[in-house]
């Protein structure tokens, strides 16, 4: 699962006023705020997460356990704030040393079955899915991108995303876009196509795309 | 194991007098030959054929299984000939559809054994581990290249990989060079990098390339 274009706002150029950095644990209240406000519509979600989701309870669960269990631990999260210091947007990422394999995922398979219930078995598929469509070399992983609705269109996303792709450095970076839309967006900035990622219903299926190492030189 | 930059001639343009055909089972075992020829001293032949190989023997076995197994069943044999109708080179692909995966390696297993004995241990681990690289996504793997010594230089190798290149269209294509300078080859041909293939030798890492499907359209 990934939810990587949900700002609609992956523009390339100058994003005044806007900061990026690692979030403090003391912000990861407000970072899952703006995740589940972000996703709670999502059909990639939506996908996985059981119907209905009162008051997004189980969606908001399903985040605190993977920036508590997973990205606070072997990842990057990283917010956007602006002028006035509030975060408008977050990002999450996996390092390349990261584990995204099916073996990773499966360390949190006691908790999501515990939140779920009889439900986790979508979920789980379905990242266990994912993860074994990751290329098998060395990788960032961009899981999400998400804003405040108020700051869309005014380049948090594409701070977001420069900023990843700085750290990421010559290093390779995968994600799995959930538009055309969205592919094309990340196309521009490098991004060239993998393939789409097998699923068995009829929502949109997501756009497995990567951004090429530097060569070897010889 | 990949050997698709045996020729040293992948350069663009035209290739006069050059034909590029699916070969006749009659041309098999030319193809057979070809292939040999060509081999006989690669590193990556080297680091998984038992030596000595007196006569090449091995390396022909190998060869043989893998056209009649293989290649002539699920892939395709491109022969490439001159004007006075004589190959001058060979190139095996892996279609889409067929399986690159470790399961389908494994049919042949028994009788990699059969030829290889106790030494098919290195040769099948090796080729287990490229299954696993490849990526997950539809794609074309070129697994060979070969041209003939004294047609090196005039574009065969070129006609070869173009030929295959327009029959893949829009789908994505996969391979493994076995140098630097083929890898920027296949790099000014559209290939993008995915990563070194692990090894644990101190023999020239393969470079898995990726040249990508089309966008999806919006």
């Amino acid at each position: 699962m990934s939810a990587t274009d949900n700002t609609h706002d992956l523009t390339t150029g100058a994003e005044p006023g806007i900061d990026v950095t690692a979030a403090t644990p003391s912000q990861h209240p407000e970072v899952i705020d703006i995740l589940v406000q972000a996703f709670a519509a999502d059909p990639g979600f939506l996908r996985v997460i059981p119907q209905p989701d009162s008051d997004n309870q189980l969606l908001r669960s399903l985040f605190e356990l993977q920036i508590e269990a997973q990205y606070s631990k072997d990842g990057h999260i990283d917010v956007a704030t602006n002028e006035e210091d509030v975060i408008v947007g977050v990002a999450l990422w996996d390092a390349p040393d990261a584990g995204h394999g099916a073996v990773d995922q499966a360390k949190i398979l006691p908790r999501l079955i515990k939140i779920f219930g009889a439900h986790a078995t979508k979920l789980v598929l379905r990242e266990f899915t994912s993860a074994r469509m990751h290329p098998r070399f060395p990788h960032w992983y961009l899981y999400t991108i998400a804003t405040t609705p108020e700051s869309r269109g005014t380049g948090v996303g594409s701070a977001l995303l420069n900023h990843g792709l700085q750290r990421a450095g010559e290093e390779a970076v995968y994600l799995e876009a959930t538009s055309t839309r969205a592919a094309q967006l990340y196309h521009r900035l490098g991004f060239v196509p993998l393939g789409y990622i097998p699923d068995n219903d009829d929502l949109t299926s997501e756009f497995a795309m990567w951004k090429p190492p530097t060569m070897p030189v010889s």
